[in-house]
């Protein structure tokens, strides 16, 4: 018997999803759920996946993992309108890039006890599943971060299906991950956007490899991000906070001309960056 | 007869121009110089460049060009040594990522009406000779800052020799160049350098390919960069204070959960980067 898997959301995230699933989930049949069942028609068309619905018709689907690939603050929205039409055993996982708030939104469900946040670190600054891959989750870390309503068996099964899909599992309590996060991820954005909105289109050809690679991720789209940063707000106010404070450090440095100072700092960033290769 | 340049640093620029030099003039006769002669053994042995000397025993070099690829605080010192062993008609450039400081330093000199200043926008978060490659400088921007001592065909040969090497060639007035570039260079070196010191050692498996290419060039020598944010403060002081303010901009966003004002934010980031590509 083949088994049933529904994907929540089938962007860039919930179309590389698939298209894993398709490579290394060879008798697994996909479901596309999405707000409207037409968004869904191009990847049914080309068979990444097998049916589609409606977020508000969805009929009786008796999947064995639901995976939420929407924006973060439908994340648990949608789970809860899928949560109606399948079975009581099935298990919930998401790639949400924040992770106490959507578990805490969750807690008020009775099957937050079989919702495992996942948020594997991978993705792109292109979005929409045109933009999907299949090997988007090759050898990637994916972050899970379970709670004390999370059985052991429900964990142990969604870090199989993650592990399945390529990715390597790591365990974070959700408000550890996003402190972090808001480090290696959020606040990246944010400098992103910052120095690309710093340089008007008639100085771009005035750029180079360092503006280029600094600024890739401003593309992203922004209402997801706008989405992400505000979901981790107390935890990115406080990153945001200590990269002012070392930009008032370089600042001073600069008034002072100390080349000490000024070594030592970027001999830090050199440190830190250098172990994980370009 | 052959044509004779003289590369004075050869580390990355130098080495890279010396491979370009080897790969367009067959013609072309290189002299290395650097503080010591030692350092330039290896070029030498590997045939990158013809002849080495040390700044302090130069002989006299009948070059028709000298190119100055030391740290931005050695340049005009280094130039000052050279243009005594130089004929008097011999065009000077450099590759320094700055140009205002360097020029007026020149400007003391009777050969400044000789020196070209110039920045090809090429280069690496590696360093040293071995890092080189000859194919740099390959349809990237070169600008020339010529001043007001310079005579036109001086800038033209300047001009003509970075063409020679794989440059586009860009005018702009010292001033100009160093205020654009503490934006589209300094500023980001020093946001790269700061995301990577927010992130400890065994935090690093929590970054993705977001935080990889924002920091990636903070992987670059400390000695050079603080050389370069030194000669180019008062600029990079004012990109500080434009990134500190649009920072600020994004703190008080996401206290005030304002999702319109930090979706402009993040919009303008993506409308400035998107244009140029991946």
């Amino acid at each position: 018997m083949s088994k049933l898997i529904a994907i929540v959301g089938v962007g860039l995230m919930g179309g590389s999803v698939a298209k894993a699933l398709r490579r290394c989930h060879n008798d697994t049949q996909l479901i596309g759920i999405a707000p409207s069942r037409s968004e869904l028609e191009p990847a049914l068309e080309l068979g990444l996946i097998d049916w589609a619905f409606s977020l508000a018709q969805l009929p009786h689907i008796p999947a064995e993992l639901v995976i939420a690939c929407t924006p973060i603050s439908e994340i648990v929205p949608a789970l809860a309108q899928v949560a109606e039409a399948v079975p009581a055993h099935t298990l919930f996982t998401d790639v949400g890039s924040t992770k106490q708030e959507v578990l805490e939104q969750a807690s008020r469900y009775p099957w937050a006890e079989r919702f495992v946040g996942a948020h594997p670190l991978a993705g792109s600054e292109k979005s929409g599943w045109s933009a999907s891959q299949g090997d988007l989750f090759d050898n990637r870390v994916c972050i899970l971060t379970p709670t004390k309503q999370n059985p052991e068996s429900m964990v142990q099964r969604c870090a199989e299906f993650w592990q399945s899909l390529g990715c390597r599992i790591e365990y974070l309590p959700a408000d550890v991950h996003d402190e972090i996060l808001a480090r290696t991820s959020h606040l990246p954005h944010i400098g992103a956007a910052i120095l690309a909105a710093l340089v008007n289109p008639k100085e771009k050809i005035f750029t180079a490899g360092g503006w280029r690679d600094t600024t890739r991720i401003a593309s992203g789209n922004p209402q997801l991000w706008q989405g992400i940063l505000l979901s981790n707000a107390p935890a990115i106010q406080q990153a945001l906070k200590l990269f002012a404070e070392r930009l008032e450090e370089f600042r001073l440095a600069l008034a002072q001309a100390d080349e000490a100072r000024l070594h030592q700092l970027l001999l830090e960033g050199k440190v830190a960056r250098d172990d994980l290769g370009s």
